[in-house]
């Protein structure tokens, strides 16, 4: 009998490995000519490999760019898990699409197309322009309480997947990035990072929007409690219904999507790292796609960052979610592809090489 | 009698402290009341408020930001302190000038304006746009090798200073970002930073360009030699003289003059670092104006950055120079700024506050 994880719109994803070695070999000869010794623009060198093996091509071009800011509220934070109150993700949600959150501003700064996608917020949206409704069946206003019971369905977590996917088909431009927004979602993803790598849940679980030590404490039992409820969801996806959420279901989904695709996926912070690390656990190669903008101070994100095998581009103490580190960071990116397109070479610049 | 360091048009340099509690007061408020938990921007916080003691004004604003690219050759050169031949320096001023210099393509990303500047270039150029004239008289292509005299005597030293000063008077916007090129230039930054932080000359001394293990142990033997020669030279200005460089010099006048005007002033790596170090020494108030951009991958850097107190925004490895740290580094002040003047706050968007 085929087990149900198997049967869901992500267990297949085509995703390819990109180990090319002779597109790698001709983009590293093109950087080590470029006016400058070799390797000295650190990161950004190996950023702009990595784009041109993501693109299949030598010279990476970055069109369009697409912040989705992927929304839901989470049973769980009936429990007490955040420092601020439910009712804050629709009231970012409204912000993210008036232009006054940090997100909105950073993506106007770089140009970047920013979209809100509900994927169960508490609320009913109007129909607005730049808001997707992407909410489920049955959980349209948010996952159940997984401390009490699994957050979704099995049905639940695949239609939010499914939805994920679709959003990007119809997104335009060749990159994501990642961003969301739920109070408690630092709950949902430290579950699934003490699940997926099997670290204690204290190495997981941080302050959030910004606990004090007595609601971290409690945070971290009411987590412990629901871990251990759910001991026998160890499947990604079993991980992923059981333990939420909504937003992390579809932007997993979306991760999938966009590594078939090949754009480039930008990583934020903690909770997009949750996304990306069960898109993961499914196919690996979604990690070579992946640009991890920056190293949350939320505990547990540098860990797991090095679990994964990524280095992230900015640690700047950030912990604000959104995709606002994914936006920060953007800028590097087309810097990456204009070093190959633009920088002239030793020969075409008549500059001297090495005197040894 | 007053000893002739004094007399240097660098000796009395009006840079206010730019501490303002009032001021500090306010833009706190106005972070800590921005649509995000407070502090959760981390390091782009306490930039936003930097920039605005700066320009003494709660909504910073950073208008026509200007890279400046100091350039200059160096008689240690000759002494094989450099992977690279002394040519390159003319032929990197070419390359800037023609647009396919890292800096070049990294500040047309941005928008930034290049200029660069002839501080004693051993060539001499034909006049172009985008390019200024400071050579100083006597040292028309570059420093006296400083392994065997002083670098340039305290009158050259002056002018260039004085140069430096002037050129920023003339710049427009109110940020300046630093950029250098020199064949053996981190050899007069190394020599400088030994002498002015008084550490071994071994914790100062890196690469460069890519030196291998023989040429780094032959810079290090020709710089301690040099180090020696110069024991008497201790006070910044004559350990500038007597260690050089000729573009060192000019950016240590423009930084003074840059904060003098409170502008803005962009640090790059190792060598405008040292400019910064020599301006600092004469006007401790100079670092506050000091945003710090990377921390390079050159030898000495990350320990000098500390010595200074001073903390730097990226870490990608870099090691080329040119002001393309400062570059890459920019679209992090503009985002600060904007966090200040777009973000809404809690009350104007409507968001509840923590539930604590």
């Amino acid at each position: 009998m085929i087990k149900t994880t198997t049967m869901t719109p992500a267990a297949a994803p085509d995703i390819s490995d990109l180990h090319d070695a002779a597109l790698a070999a001709q983009v590293q000869h093109d950087l080590d000519h470029k006016t400058k010794p070799q390797g000295s623009l650190g990161r950004l060198e190996s950023l702009a490999l990595q784009l041109a093996l993501i693109q299949r091509r030598r010279r990476p071009l970055l069109e369009a760019p697409q912040l989705v800011v992927f929304a839901a509220d989470h049973g769980i934070a009936a429990r007490g898990v955040s420092a601020f109150p439910a009712e804050v993700t629709r009231q970012m949600v409204a912000n993210f699409l008036a232009g006054g959150a940090a997100v909105s501003v950073l993506a106007r700064q770089h140009g970047i197309a920013l979209t809100v996608v509900d994927c169960g917020v508490a609320h009913d949206f109007e129909p607005q322009p730049g808001l997707l409704r992407a909410k489920v069946p049955g959980a349209e206003h948010g996952t159940a309480d997984a401390s009490r019971g699994p957050a979704m369905s099995a049905a639940q977590r695949d239609e939010a997947i499914t939805n994920g996917r679709r959003i990007v088909t119809g997104l335009p431009g060749n990159a994501l990035l990642l961003g969301e927004m739920g109070i408690a979602n630092t709950s949902a993803a430290a579950l699934l990072m003490a699940r997926l790598t099997g670290r204690p849940l204290a190495d997981c679980v941080g302050r959030g929007t910004g606990l004090d030590d007595d609601g971290l404490a409690r945070k971290l039992a009411v987590l412990q409690q629901t871990l251990d409820r759910h001991a026998g969801a160890v499947a990604p996806l079993d991980a992923l219904a059981a333990l939420g959420g909504l937003e992390i279901a579809t932007m997993a989904g979306a991760v999938l999507q966009a590594a078939g695709e090949h754009r480039v996926i930008v990583v934020d912070g903690f909770i997009t790292t949750a996304a990306v690390a069960v898109a993961a656990a499914l196919a690996p190669a979604v990690l070579q796609r992946c640009v991890f903008s920056h190293c949350s101070a939320e505990t547990g994100h540098e860990r797991w960052l090095r679990h994964l095998g990524a280095r992230s581009l900015l640690d700047l103490g950030l912990r604000l979610g959104e995709g606002s580190g994914a936006a920060l960071a953007w800028p590097l990116l087309p810097a990456a592809c204009r070093v190959l397109a633009e920088m002239a070479s030793f020969e075409s610049a008549g500059v001297s090489t090495r005197s040894d």
